[in-house]
């Protein structure tokens, strides 16, 4: 990343909106890779987002985004999916106040990390420089305590821009995401949900539809299959309703398929057709270790 | 383990039927813990059973049971589900023949590692001193190139004897599996079968139809959320066929206990029920949050 060695940052003030797992791991890996020469959180709880301060994952905090907008070159909102249009367009109207009393020269650009973007991105359809982003990684761990400065690195961020959006804004979005590690690609706001349907969200819902089905009895004699194929449902219940609830749709057409895959399990092995058992468990070996092809270079 | 420091081993001789990743394992587990004199493996292809004797996991090896078991105190069968019933009856067999030819007076005991135990243990009801085990440990790598010593260190045992067992059989049994690192249980097979559909055989199938779901084009869009879930479904489609044929009247119990949650997860998004949604989710992370309670002192 020649970005990385030169000598100015990509970004003056970088401000990062919620600073939990996502928002601290993108906190650590600007100031690691010196990429700003400032990263100011913002989070609503003082305590929690002065703690982050403390922890050195930001240089200087706030619990209003309309008290450090001013100062921002890049806001990115790492809150949760359900949150981020609202607090673009609050950020949007400081900004706008702030500029009619002293104009600045900056060029703010917006955007946010949330894992749907169609409602996000309609949203603020109206707001020309916010482009949406998704960078696909994380954890089932919670909180800027699982910060962690390599979490990108490797793994693909998505832009969704809108027509309206400048080249000028995608392309220094683009530089901003691959410093931190990311390859970037660019789609629509509905290619994006349809596919993160199938590839996030709905492994989410298997996870927790499995999860339920565990005796409490059965609990000690569960493998590391078992707990390898549930880990994701353990996570934080409030965040992932608001993320199944913006895609609901894409989510339903997952679950069909799910279903049609179990049912014909469910009919090979109530026939006891040991060739239809074998067919569908080569399909699924075959899609997993297609997909460790893919990932061998981040593993 | 008292027994690992004892300078007679627990075992003169044991015979390992299978040398994949299971009985690798346990061959190196068996040698690095000094548990037996010797240790000889029995593979059908000489050239991939000598390559383990050249990677230092057997001290001898052979092509047939038959050759061997005379020279066994304790045989256990890690082979596929189901090649068990018929390699131990085939081992018995020739001892049997040996003795008539000439008596020794070893207690020879015989086991398996087969992860379904009603088919094995009704086959050989009749074979006193045999006792179903199960040690719950594993891994989707396949071979002895992936054996780990430490591979059921932590883990649960699980045996199934029948009420013609001799209690000293079942008791040098569980000291065996306990000085290779395991925890042992005794339940009856029908129990076993009935709690391994939904901790074990279950997750396999679940696995296998999301991967399944995956588009060749969605893959790059692919977290590490998809893979954990999806990861055991690159298991050896053969083994798992045995397995699922095996236990199919209890696997099919479990399919419909995930179909269930399946179709309550798919109402609450269409009818965009979050208090729904979110109490699916909490039930999921519940349950999975007790299961890292359980496994903490392993990971």
């Amino acid at each position: 990343m020649p970005e990385t060695t030169l000598s100015s940052p990509l970004e003056e003030t970088v401000v990062i909106v919620g600073v939990g797992l996502i928002g601290g791991s993108l906190a650590a890996a600007v100031k690691n890779r010196k990429l700003a020469r400032r990263v100011i959180g913002v989070g609503r709880n003082s305590s929690r987002i002065q703690a982050a301060r403390d922890a050195g994952l930001i240089d200087e905090w706030a619990t209003d985004v309309g008290a450090v907008v001013e100062q921002a070159d890049l806001m990115v909102f790492c809150t949760p999916v359900d949150q981020v249009s609202l607090g673009v367009q609050l950020a949007v109207r400081s900004w706008c106040a702030a500029q009619a009393n002293s104009p600045s020269d900056r060029d703010l650009l917006l955007t946010d990390a949330g894992s749907v973007k169609q409602p996000i991105c309609s949203d603020l359809a109206g707001i020309r420089n916010f482009v949406g982003s998704h960078p696909i990684a994380g954890s089932h761990r919670q909180g800027f305590e699982a910060a962690d400065p390599n979490l990108f690195e490797g793994r693909t961020c998505v832009l969704t821009p809108l027509a309206t959006a400048s080249e000028t804004h995608i392309q220094r979005l683009e530089r901003f995401w691959q410093a931190v590690g990311m390859k970037t690609i660019r789609t629509s706001p509905a290619a994006h949900d349809e596919a993160l349907a199938m590839t996030s969200h709905l492994p989410h819902v298997v996870a927790a539809a499995l999860a339920a089905t565990l005796s409490e009895q059965n609990r000690s004699l569960t493998g590391s299959g078992f707990r390898d194929t549930t880990r994701i449902a353990a996570g934080d219940a409030d965040l992932w309703t608001g993320i199944l609830m913006s895609n609901s749709e894409q989510i339903i057409k997952g679950i069909d398929d799910v279903m049609r895959n179990l049912t014909a399990f469910r009919q090979a092995l109530s026939t006891s057709n040991s060739t239809a058992i074998r067919e569908l468990l080569v399909q699924g070996q075959l899609s997993r270790t297609a997909l460790d092809e893919i990932h061998r270079h981040v593993d």
